[in-house]
């Protein structure tokens, strides 16, 4: 039972996820959006959209990693994309924070979790990419639901934007495409500067 | 492209979940948790507690079953598991919601689906048993955290929360010695009525 105790302190921690708060609003709303609701949405996402991916992907190990993808947040609060000076630290913040969160958890658990955040991280995998692209493309679709949201909010132009969602070229093509057409779109209409 | 736009509009349409709130509040907070958080909460549950299932369980299963188990809500909404009046037409509404959420999607994802959304809800299957167990687990922790919670609002008394959490008895012996335990201990502290 000891174990079990162990593991269930670390779930009642995970409760704090659902009051990291991201930039993002949601869709039609004044609320930002927060590491739970985000970690869902792009886990469903990586169900439905999985077939696209270009290669043969482990499905479960991508959901996985996107579950807990956000978890050191908890300590190390949400890094806006677009933010550089915040982005110089923000492997320190998180690395500190994950040697916290993960010793949480009894038996071989840390490992593994530590394994798959460390995989995510690095984007070089299979999965870490098509798990990235999921990450990349939610705020997109969001930001064009809300008029721009953070892109007019931050004035973020196209160039920055392309440059983030590039791992989503290295992992499916059909993707790749609807992602480029839904940001000329957006530029069309004013919901992105272009600065190219 | 024509199926990924459809796929993108149930995505879009998924966003949401985020604004269906439960009866449950998040740990030492003032606010309603929604069904995104809630789903997320449950699906990471289910990583980390899957070890104590007695039977051996198909994990992916376990947690494609919890991501989607509740967006029936988007159009049902959120039926609070102790309101007796409420659920007299839960099954007819979500139902009928269900029709229309699940046909959303392209191809043969509709079908997969909303098969993996009735099996969670005959709690039959082990994977349906394990997940079950997972979401009835979830408002506990909330509710004992929150010094009562849901339990001390809605005057909820222990005969009607041990039947709710039967689900857990019959998939892990150690999950249902954990519950108990944990039900006992609010009892005594004051946080749930003793009606037995």
């Amino acid at each position: 039972m000891e174990n079990l105790i162990k593991d269930m302190d670390f779930i009642v921690e995970m409760d704090k996820m659902k009051s990291v708060l991201r930039m993002t609003r949601l869709i039609g709303e004044e609320e930002r959006e927060d590491d739970a609701q985000h970690s869902w949405h792009i886990s469903i996402m990586a169900m439905i959209l999985k077939e696209y991916s270009d290669r043969d992907i482990d499905e479960l190990k991508v959901i996985k990693m996107l579950l807990i993808h956000d978890i050191v947040e908890i300590y190390a609060g949400d890094t806006f994309a677009y933010d550089k000076e915040a982005y110089k630290d923000k492997r320190e913040r998180e690395e500190k924070s994950a040697d916290e969160i993960f010793a949480m958890l009894s038996n071989g658990k840390e490992r593994e979790m530590r394994e798959l955040w460390e995989e995510f991280e690095e984007v070089k995998s299979k999965e870490a990419l098509f798990a990235t692209a999921m990450d990349r493309l939610q705020p997109i679709l969001s930001n064009y639901y809300n008029g721009g949201g953070t892109w007019k909010t931050h004035d973020v132009g196209i160039s920055s934007i392309y440059k983030r969602v590039e791992p989503i070229e290295d992992i499916s093509e059909k993707l790749w495409k609807f992602t480029c057409d839904l940001l000329e779109k957006a530029c069309k209409e004013g919901k992105i500067r272009d600065d190219r």
